[in-house]
């Protein structure tokens, strides 16, 4: 085989046969297949004695997670989430989902990824160390310990679409632009696809936990339904920032109408006061002249203050007016 | 005295041995532990023989509301809500909810609290003072008055919620400005907050009353159902409120809305009425002259009345339409 | 006893060990308590044999309709209500709703209301006349004739609620003005109050319909039946009051936005046209003087008739324009 | 009688002892009863063995559709819906909605309309022709097809409503006007209207073809399920003309704020332009006289021609910008 | 030879008789008509000893997918899906679908296509090659292969709307004009259109998958399962492009708002400025004349460049209003 599989039991053991030997054997075995090449996907079933149909859905990247019972064990498939920067697009965060199977059989586990993975390496390092509580707990514990490991990371994740949050909701009260409502987009954008993962993971877990699969004993239920809890609160978590990013949405279209509308506010404030000054400034620029009837305040001594002033109260009346109003 | 209530602190856990043997011993025994170290968290379990899965989901502080039945217990999960003032941020007020884990025995019920708690104190005098009615009844009912005591608190809350509401409701008919938005969010995230506790703790008590849970005797679980109404309204106003919230964000977004609308108005009657009467002053002021075709009604005698009258009536004229059309 | 029960049987009778005479007698009994102070509800659950819960929940007003099996009868809340007129607050109209519990034994009917109560009198009346027909039909069928009373009522609040839309709808085509947005929250408002009372007391009358209550015969179920149809159809009218409300909603944001529009077009129109006229009378205003390059055409013979027809083509060319855009 | 009762028998039958004798009668009966008078719902059901409740179901005009089982028949209520002409009004089409009572005993058929009745001629016309085959299949065959004639018709109010969204959608391009909303508001009523009559019909004709009704034999409930099928596409459809007049709402909406939006340019861009330079035409409209700082170019030879060109090219610089700007 | 796939046709149907002998005869058999004329409806059921009620539902084009057991078959009703492009419509592309019927029975497959059909060359060819495999795993996996098929040409259609949301998006950020509503509603009624085949889909598969269909071997579910994922991917991705193009939709209409909001800043900016200026060169062109207080400033030595000087710092001050504003 051209993957690396590592074989986690107490003997130690790295080839194929011995793999195959480490599961007939009595004992608990848990085989890791990491970084598979897509090239090993037609024998990877046959080889491990898992169903075919479970490897493909561990392969083709987009089935979402579930756990299904087969005969001779119980496929879990769930997705470890992270958000990755993308380099030259408009949208440049994306919630990156690798596809892990977990096969969990009477006394072995075999984990498959087609990518590379940190998230098992602590659970790794424990079992070395620890490898006869395995023998105590059973693999479908192992099993829990791995799927807990993945949903652990999950709050990593909504960490750091909380404060992408945060920073929008600052951006919008300090200057809005129209770039938050690209910024929500992509938040929301985010979340939608966050909870495809965690979703389905949550019913697959829930499965889990209540009894209605075979490879899962009775006394470890429990800690499924721990880990059913904690994708309980991702998927609450989700919607509360679905509905966090939506209020900052109604606050920035709201600050774009108040901002239209102290622009107007302002126009028509100056608008008002000085255009009827003109019009009354071009009457006494037209050229009637000669008539005892036009406009002989053009000669009076005080007609000029006269009407300055007049035009000063015209203003005054209205600036309070405005005021009044509330507009300045 | 068959009833014996126990507070766990650190100092205390030399008396430890004194509470193994009041849970062991024939009649109720009630043991309250209140503001527990997270450093006690490990041995907490073992301690007291309830499982540590349960003990985890307290300290743990984010687990929702939920009831569970192990073994040797039932193990039901609580929050009690307050409506927090936080000084020096936008968001002034907050729902802090602390969980108490409340595990029912057979003739036992231990309570968990990781922070001070002043909701079971009348409850707690009460049953020193009347211990013999605890052995009539049994521990569930105990469980149900402590319960009963966390879910009475929800009312106040939700009685300063709607506090909030109506003094929004008051700034949106009496002056709408942009913080208005910024409230009725808070006013959002507090529900979102609260709705997040209540709702799961509605499940919870549900189960406790529909006979599902071994620990509850059937003559208790109508007592049970009796703090389920409460929690039911405690939902049930939250949507109202949620609605009503919503009420008041539309009636501000349209009195901006209608604020432009009023500005515009002003501005179209001014504009529309002075900035044609300045055109025609304007013609009066243009300098043509000498030829018989250039404007000879500036030498008639009564030329400039007849155009003050012309523009009085073409203005006069205008106000009548406007007011028809109701921008008046 | 402090309240004032009517015990209708066929001997009749008014005091206290007659009530509970009647009902331990053989026969049915029905005992009517209204008006009845909070003071005596301590006493009250014991003196009549029924659940103190349960006497509660109709003190405590707060409590959604609902039926709940007891040992001994079952127990029906339901609501009375009606739209009253409050003087002098902003939301004129509410729904007030009066809980009446129903306690249903095996030949006694009990029915207790905080308040008074018309919506029985014909029923009651009734009873008097033909105290026969009830022992052939039981208390049972007295609780499905009394209940549909009390469906019945909802029919004239819904009533009441349309014509309040018909009246906002009429005003939204009219006279669009801001005090529809308050009009219309508060018809949401008396829907949203009206649905908490709808909504359990469906469900309430649908456990009595379906079987599942011990104290309603087999042959009576139907009759339940027929109330549950009368309140779906309740919960029908509600939604659809809350779409119409919401349509009503959308017409008049329209309305203003059409209106800012129409203003705006106004503004346009005359802005446009008179704006760069105003710039050519003010260059044939300028003073520039003396050189055969400064504007010749002032005395030209032709020179004025020829400015005001351009002016005029050019104001032409724009009201065309602004009509094939339908601005006009 | 006063109805006109016509009894569907080989023999043929048309008063009341006869359709009695006829029920009663080993064979298929079908008795159709339509445009009843209320004055005769007291003794209907009486007369025909049904029960009043049901009868009262069909008089009453408002109960839902619904099939519930009696003892001795099974009640089917459905509605023929119609969209009519209403002239006079602000809402010109309306879903009219007529009760029908299928009755389906063990070997009759009971069918009740208080209104005149078309939907069932072709299948009277067909039974009387070939009643050999209702002998074969059972007067529940013939309940079927009666409903599938009803739900048949459904289809023709379905296109009806197509046509009228396709005509607001044609308007919303063409010519957006005020009125699109009031016609999508009908549209609206309509579907909301018409929903209510198929989302329970559907229910009530899946509840016959799933078995759990007695009077409709196992070869028989395919066909129901059938008419199922079609409820099924009813509700699809009302489904998708909503979302699609929703839709069209939004384009409407658009609409006006472009609308809006294309009106603020023009001014924008006028006055932009010509304000500017109207007032460099009145700065050399003032009469400063006489000395060298006061306006020299008021009598440079080339002072009118550069003052003019000076204002081309402003105007040409915005008209520049305003084009970048896609203003124009 | 064991299977055998034929082809009904028009011409084909005096080959009837082998066609039954086939199905008759010991065998997996294989029948495939497609293209099947309107005119061969009423005896289609009857000559392959299917229901006509199934026949008619592929026929009608309108039913949408389900899967039901017959007593001698099982019936699959999928649509096949493509994206189409209308020339000469205003919304041009739509999904079409055409209904393909499978009838599974013990040891034969029967399907049929009203139309030609693409889809099922490959796995026709394969078996005609390969026909032993099906003798092995029977008629039902044939039918999930050929379901498969039709399921995997879904996801060529969702990446073409994926296509189609992408170009709106960047035509709503490069240059949002109205016709982006329009694509947008388009958008949405092709997912509308899709959702109505995939979601039914979806439940006929999960029928097949889950053990309540006859016709279906227990080792063969596990591939519907299979097929069960890829359609909850389908109406997955369904949802989650509704989702973004009404993310889209909410930029394209801020975008709106925002143009509206820089249009009216520039016009209040340039107007705000030169319409107070215009005021004062009005003032100064004014024909007070000759007395001591009309406008003495006119014959100052520096009158003319104190004014022009006085209206600079005016407008400076302005200009930095503004900017402090985010005006400009
Ligand atoms: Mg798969
Ligand atoms: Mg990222
Ligand atoms: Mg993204
Ligand atoms: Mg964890
Ligand atoms: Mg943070
Ligand atoms: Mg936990
Ligand atoms: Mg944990
Ligand atoms: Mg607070
Ligand atoms: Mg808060
Ligand atoms: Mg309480
Ligand atoms: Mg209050
Ligand atoms: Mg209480
Ligand atoms: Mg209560
Ligand atoms: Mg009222
Ligand atoms: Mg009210
Ligand atoms: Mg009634
Ligand atoms: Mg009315
Ligand atoms: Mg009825
Ligand atoms: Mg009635
Ligand atoms: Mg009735
Ligand atoms: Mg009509
Ligand atoms: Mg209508
Ligand atoms: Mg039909
Ligand atoms: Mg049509
Ligand atoms: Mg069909
Ligand atoms: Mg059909
Ligand atoms: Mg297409
Ligand atoms: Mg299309
Ligand atoms: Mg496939
Ligand atoms: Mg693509
Ligand atoms: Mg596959």
């Amino acid at each position: 085989m051209s993957f690396s599989a590592v074989v986690y039991t107490a003997e130690g053991a790295d080839r194929y046969d011995d793999v195959r030997a480490a599961i007939d054997a009595p004992g608990e075995t848990w085989i890791h297949a990491e970084d598979v090449d897509p090239s090993d996907l037609d024998r990877f079933g046959e080889r491990f004695g898992v169903h075919q149909l479970a490897v493909e859905d561990v392969f083709d990247g987009q089935t979402r997670p579930k756990s299904e019972p087969y005969e001779t064990h119980t496929f879990v498939l769930m997705k470890t989430a992270e958000l990755t920067q993308q380099s030259g697009v408009a949208f440049t965060k994306e919630v990156r989902a690798n596809p892990v199977g977990l096969f969990i059989g009477d006394d072995w586990l075999l984990t498959l990824s087609t990518s590379e993975l940190d998230t098992f390496d602590p659970t790794a390092e424990q079992w070395t160390r620890r490898s006869d509580r395995i023998a105590e707990r059973g693999t479908d514990f192992l099993a829990y310990q791995l799927i807990d490991a993945i949903v652990d990371d999950y709050f990593a994740v909504l960490d750091e679409i909380e404060d992408d949050i945060e920073a929008v909701e600052d951006r919008v009260l300090a200057d809005p632009d129209p770039t938050i409502l690209e910024s929500l987009n992509e938040i929301r954008r985010d979340l939608l696809a966050f909870r495809k993962i965690a979703w389905p993971a949550r019913d697959a877990v829930s499965a889990l936990s209540r009894g209605d699969i075979p490879h899962v004993a009775d006394q470890n239920e429990k800690y499924f339904r721990d880990v059913y809890d904690h994708l309980v609160q991702v998927v609450d978590l989700i919607e509360t920032y679905r509905d966090l990013s939506s209020g900052s949405r109604d606050i920035y279209l709201d600050a774009v109408s108040q901002s239209t509308n102290e622009v107007m506010k302002t126009l028509t404030v100056v608008a008002t006061i000085f255009i009827p000054l003109t019009f009354v400034a071009g009457v006494y620029g037209m050229n009637f002249d000669g008539t005892p009837f036009s406009m002989p305040e053009l000669t009076w001594t005080f007609g000029y203050p006269a009407v300055m002033i007049g035009m000063g109260l015209l203003a005054g009346t209205m600036l309070v007016h405005f005021r009044r109003q509330g507009w300045l």
